[in-house]
């Protein structure tokens, strides 16, 4: 198993964070505009829809301003069965994201390119709470000819 | 052992990007300003400084347009030993990088700082080739609060 790993601090409150991961309009802010679904309840199902496709979570576990775990259950062949944890920490004038991906089979070119992209999407987050401004899809940031 | 890997491409040939890794000029234009040491030849060591440290180098492979390979010698207790590989591959007008910073003995908290912070400069490389400007350190984007 192999996980990809990020850490971003906001400068914000953990809860600001906490909201823009289990809200609709929170997500649609930083990671993709046609967000759907039900992001703040275990169970509740989230789909978010870019231009070559998208990838249908379920919520797993929701711990108010601390921890968010997502299960893949719709989407590319190697996300699926995948989790993605939010874990977030508050230090002094920052919240912490320690994010992770994990659980991919192998180590493969379409996870280096989700690595690198979820950078740019944890660094849209922290821009939408810092300056109220995110680069969601399909707004994002390029950064190579699979976008 | 764990590994960091991004994917970027860069619209440009990959010679440009082998030279953006391979030459002093190039390292100094998208990952900090004060780079030295050499960067062409195998067995070469490269001193990278950063406002609260550094990194050196060895050139350990070197096969032109294709892939550069380095150990760390110098660093943080976490890089020593680890190596940092650049994999380069023309797709069309577009020069993709595979990059791997592999041999991490743990998923510590530094290893997520650094899988984002390396994101960040793979893209700073990418502008740098595109559009002539780069965003090495002491310019370098903030991420956290270990910038």
């Amino acid at each position: 198993m192999v996980d990809i790993l990020h850490r971003v601090g906001v400068k914000s409150s953990v809860a600001e964070v906490y909201a823009a991961v289990t809200t609709i309009d929170g997500l649609a802010g930083w990671w993709t505009t046609d967000t759907q679904g039900e992001a703040g309840e275990v169970g509740g199902v989230i789909g978010f829809k870019f231009v070559p496709g998208g990838f249908d979570m379920k919520v797993v576990e929701l711990v108010p301003d601390k921890r968010v775990l997502w299960q893949v259950v719709e989407g590319p062949e190697e996300w699926i069965g995948t989790h993605i944890s939010w874990d977030l920490e508050q230090v002094d004038e920052w919240a912490i994201i320690h994010f992770k991906h994990e659980g991919w089979k192998e180590q493969v070119e379409f996870m280096a390119h989700c690595s690198t992209k979820w950078a740019s999407f944890l660094l849209s987050l922290k821009s939408l709470i810092e300056t109220t401004k995110g680069a969601p899809s399909p707004d994002d940031v390029s950064i190579s000819n699979w976008h």
